[in-house]
């Protein structure tokens, strides 16, 4: 089998490795597709080496097919495609107590804090797995996961047919949430400054405005009568985003806030008190919304081909990284499959 | 009758005007009470000079009774106790059509907008007047208004019993959310640096800790098994206010945001994501909000008698505003009562 293991910054070496058997509890996966996600680019930039250990096997967007059944875990089969749901809560912390275990403050987060899907056999605990439905490409369910982030944002806020939703930032996870908020009936704007991703965006049917070019609150007050967005997600991880996403809302408007923001924020409190806004974090996804994200994949409501840009064999994961950071591209997959070389 | 007439900054008259029939819907009442509010000190400080007119009456919490009944409004009585809802929406702004009313983008204030509660005869429309039940004290009366704010603010969090609740701010309104708060079983934790306004809380039963001497994360931490608040009001108005609210959430805590903040604040948005936090702004209150407080107050929930510091007879307005300027005190009301003098 191989892994790809990371090495240090900019640093990633592909091993050939024995395979071990699936422990009590666990499946051995044969890894099809894992994508690259914003956070494995952080792992590979060397930012993130404080928490992922030395000779990590990163990756957690991935589809698969069991390839062995372990001891313990029952009503498996080999051959059947899954996908795996990456998050382990500890069960113990507060979070966990407080009902709130999918934002685990121990989560051990397969592909960050243990290893992850960049083999071509990964050995999970089954409660971890989801099947996938019958005649879903291996190639698409590889977007569950991101898929499930987006369900996830889209939940919190609640959002309902006809109502006005600007998303903030159009890279892979700013897209999927405009998909699936116009999938329940949303009309949606997308703010995006980068012009392939708003192309792509309006290829799958999805209205994007450049804000350096728009007066994106001048244009969300012209199509609400004066009113303003009933619902923003902030997705761009950018200051000028905050006070965009702040700004378009109407009375009572839902803030979904998705991106990472290293540092403190500017926030105009006032608005939120005169307009009675709401801010709602948002993180990760609870197994409801990966569920979701397995249906919304599979009937098509996803554009999932349209989304990946490219697929790379493992060899050319460095390669694959360095076209992720280089941008022009939305979802890059690493096919994994061992069969087919 | 008598009027308090804001002349500019620091400058209020008193004068004697000829009373004006009521006109048709509305009811004319003797006010009994006005309570002197943040706001009104902002006016009288000549803060608030662009939007209150020349030679305007201030005043918005107040009680009374009717003395006269306008033509077509209808199911009142004379002599009937009474307080009003100083708010009128416009019915036709976005936050109107959008349901939200209660913060109508052209929201006529009674007291602000247009003449207010310092004169012993006011005209006001009848659907903004709420009857108060018998045996309630017409001083004690006075505070509905500020009441209706602290539960407007306890519901927009939906605060349950047993939660944890940390209340950063300890003016009146403050102290009325704490109160609010505590009555419908929760804990609360009042953080405040005012020695008087926590020997206060004290009294009435609230808990109240310096923020200057008392590590308030660490508190709420300890009496929470690490979990955190579950509410947190921030009432202060300031920038270390914002953190505090903030610091002592647990996982998917509600900020209830009541202070006003001028200028932007820089907020911990990687914790709103980390912990899934929400930030709700609250202003003003709905009809709902009034009633409940009027049943507060009446019932005794609210601890009215220790709240009013000083009653003040409406001559010696000025010194009753820099005596709340001054500190020292919490709730002052002025006596508007013609028939005892």
């Amino acid at each position: 089998m191989k892994a790809v293991v990371y090495r240090g910054a900019r640093h990633l070496g592909i091993e050939e490795r024995d395979p071990q058997p699936p422990g009590h509890g666990e499946l051995r996966i044969a890894v099809a597709y894992t994508g690259i996600c914003g956070t494995d680019l952080h792992i590979y930039h060397g930012d993130m080496d404080a928490r992922v250990g030395a000779a990590a096997i990163i990756g957690h967007e991935m589809s698969g097919r069991i390839a062995a059944v372990g001891e313990g875990a029952t009503g498996w089969s080999v051959g059947q495609a899954v996908t795996v749901m990456p998050t382990r809560a500890c069960g113990r912390c507060a979070a966990c107590r407080n009902g709130n275990s999918h934002i685990c403050h121990a989560m051990n987060f397969l592909g960050i804090d243990s290893p992850g899907a960049m083999q071509s056999l990964w050995n999970v605990p089954a409660e971890l797995v989801l099947p996938l439905p019958a005649g879903l490409p291996l190639d698409h369910a590889a977007l569950v996961e991101p898929v499930a982030v987006a369900v996830h944002d889209v939940r919190r806020a609640n959002v309902t047919a006809d109502e006005q939703v600007v998303v903030v930032g159009g890279g892979p996870v700013g897209v999927l949430i405009a998909v699936v908020a116009q999938g329940r009936g949303a009309r949606v704007l997308l703010v995006e400054p980068d012009a392939f991703r708003r192309a792509l965006a309006g290829e799958i049917g999805i209205e994007a405005v450049d804000p350096g070019k728009t007066d994106v609150v001048a244009l969300v007050d012209d199509r609400t009568a004066g009113a303003g967005a009933d619902v923003a997600f902030e997705v761009s991880g950018s200051a000028a985003g905050v006070a965009t996403a702040v700004d378009v809302l109407t009375t009572r408007g839902r803030l979904v806030l998705v991106a990472i923001h290293p540092q403190p924020r500017e926030v105009n409190l006032h608005r939120f008190f005169w307009r009675e806004l709401e801010l709602l974090g948002a993180r990760l996804y609870q197994r409801d919304d990966m569920a979701e994200a397995i249906r919304l994949v599979a009937s098509g409501v996803i554009p999932a081909r349209q989304l990946i840009s490219r697929v790379e064999p493992v060899e050319a994961v460095a390669a694959a990284f360095d076209a992720l950071a280089g941008g022009g591209v939305m979802k890059v997959l690493l096919d994994l499959r061992e069969d087919l070389r």
